[in-house]
């Protein structure tokens, strides 16, 4: 399974790029893939080719409507079928005994 | 204000790596920062200075134990004071008109 | 034309990984793109599934191989047909007027 | 040692921000740090505090002009003293006893 966290948007639209991001994010909550929203991008979970697919689309719509477009990507795949996407945080939370801001 | 998403970690430990995350975790909760963890990083948010205090300090922390670290950081700076920790997630969720996974 | 900046490695494979990063090399050669390599990852240049292409590749090569992989990509899209593995630091050297080290 | 690959530039200024990186490789080049320039961001070589003193700096100058900068970096830390600049390219192409694009 792989984790991966992203973000993606139009650096020739000025400062604000929230609108890009919201059609990203809609994008992703249509596909069904597991997903969560941090301050800094979107984490998915899911096999390779699955992540990658979303990405992909997530990309080719901003494409069309931009001259320049930044992706930064950040995967951790671990084998086997287990969701991580919860217990990484309760595997620290665990270890420190103590409740972390999430 | 600077939103910075972090990852760090010893390459020379094996594959679970998660003492060493609750180690830097500590770290950052003690600092007294404005943080958030996720399943892929740690978002903290402070001036340039602030950030990067804390994770100097997280990286001393590793270079004692490691042989070798890995270190990933994304940094948004905005211009103003105020804070994006919240409202940039809640932007992108009142431009679709839904709440998203987060 | 997608330029796109990433590096991939087992972490459950102790210190040194430079008979994984050789694989992933010789993959990357063979495959005829266009690429660099730097001494912190491999920019390839070509269109955005080209590019994909080859990475899920090396991917599935490490995926065979290791428990975990830890992957990086920074990707700068640009409008265009017109190749800037060369022309974007010839094109700060020409603002600058002078030669950097490259 | 550190080895850090870092980009930065600001988002608030359209397509072309070459202008701005201009102004960073100039200050890291004045710095008298190892570095290289490569087609998707610069790679410097020394220690933690000599490293991030440079990007520290680099985030000012575009602070003073900018409302909006995006920063990415990738640290490699290994323990001792040896330059891995030259060495890591060098130990891929060793291994696959071919001479590769750099």
């Amino acid at each position: 399974m792989v984790l991966a966290e992203f973000a993606m948007f139009p650096t020739d639209k000025g400062e604000s790029v929230s609108q890009y991001v919201a059609q990203i994010l809609d994008e992703i909550d249509r596909s069904g893939i597991t997903y969560q929203l941090t301050p800094m991008g979107t984490v998915l979970e899911g096999s390779w080719d699955e992540v990658m697919d979303v990405i992909s689309r997530c990309f080719k719509l901003l494409e069309k409507q931009s001259n320049r477009v930044s992706v930064n990507m950040k995967i951790d795949y671990r084998k086997g079928d287990r969701s991580r996407m919860k217990s990484k945080i309760a595997s620290v939370e665990q270890k420190l005994k103590k409740e972390l801001n999430k």
